[in-house]
């Protein structure tokens, strides 16, 4: 079966203990997050500590039996939270990126939509400065103090996120469909074919030039 | 440190029957790159094993004592060997993806901009009849034949690649800035400030409607 659905129960027993929860239902203390961060992302991130929070608790409130997508709202950090936790990947196709800038996603049906959309909440963040000042920007990096971040990361938990229902729009439950390929007469390379008889990047959008 | 470079040496002796290697040295004979992407993408996809192919062998022409950045030319696949052989992800910045629908990837050095690019070269599949097939969309998938599919892929190895010296645009060398954040006024979540004073999502780019 090419796709995943929600896990049906704990894989292990120290569920309270837990600080997330793979798509397998396996989960990870805090300490063993911090690894899976390094492992894929190169660095324990706060980004991508309370993005695996956010993914975990967003598979809690989801059903069993259904197949879900993923949608990020930003670029940073959250996408790899998605990655590490579920089998939905950019490179699948069953992650999406819109680069909103904010720190939400949602986990959805990925036939009719439904689904959670979890945010990092700022008016819950009151009774913790340190996530404030790193989410919010309110000193420059070298001022603050990664230390009592992952402190309050840890101590805060999921009281920082804030969860809604949602259904997703019509144009982001559609498969993209590539089409036709063609080789491109200039380069040679293969490209999804167009009405202009040159691939993109031989229409001007090559990121290199040749050395 | 927040960061990678290439491998100095083999960690396993069995190089030559590796068909792709981590960013660690780390090697892996087929079979065990096909568990890697069932592991990561969910399936053992065609594009996914030629990917990872790709991704060792550019590794393979770069200097050892460099910093690289990774680019995909589509979204399709790539980005997830390029996430499963390297520190390279989405979410962390290093990878960065251009749809112009070619199956290339470049690695560069992600100060000045040189590195290796490879690409799936359609002038050299005369060899094998099904990675045509199902490059080039020859046949509908149903009539396609995906045993001798991965037969062909593991038989023509990288035999089917071409690489080119590049330099990476210098817009590709920079790194994205967020700027300030604010707080939208009417959704109460945080973004980068802009000019018009809300958030993308309530500017009319959400991409659900609350239920």
């Amino acid at each position: 079966m090419k796709t995943w659905s929600i896990p049906k129960a704990p894989a292990r027993a120290s569920r309270e203990k837990a600080w997330c929860r793979d798509h397998r239902g396996r989960d990870y203390p805090f300490d063993q997050a911090m690894d899976l961060a390094r492992k894929f992302h190169g660095h324990a991130s706060p980004g991508l500590l309370i993005g695996v929070k956010m993914v975990t608790h967003v598979m809690a409130r989801l059903p069993e039996d259904r197949l879900f997508d993923a949608l990020c709202e930003t670029r940073s950090c959250l996408p790899d939270a998605v990655q590490t936790l579920t089998l939905c990947t950019v490179g699948n196709g069953w992650l999406k990126i819109l680069d909103l800038g904010r720190f939400a996603l949602t986990l959805y049906d990925k036939y009719e939509g439904s689904g959670v959309r979890v945010f990092l909440d700022p008016k819950k963040l009151h009774a913790w400065p340190e996530i404030s000042t790193w989410f919010l920007k309110l000193k420059p990096k070298e001022a603050q103090d990664p230390v009592r971040l992952l402190e309050e990361i840890r101590e805060a938990r999921e009281s920082i996120l804030s969860f809604m229902a949602v259904r997703l729009n019509p144009p982001y439950l559609l498969k993209r469909k590539k089409g036709p390929i063609k080789i491109c007469p200039r380069c040679g390379e293969a490209y999804p074919a167009g009405p202009d008889g040159l691939c993109k990047g031989c229409l001007g959008e090559n990121p290199f030039e040749r050395l």
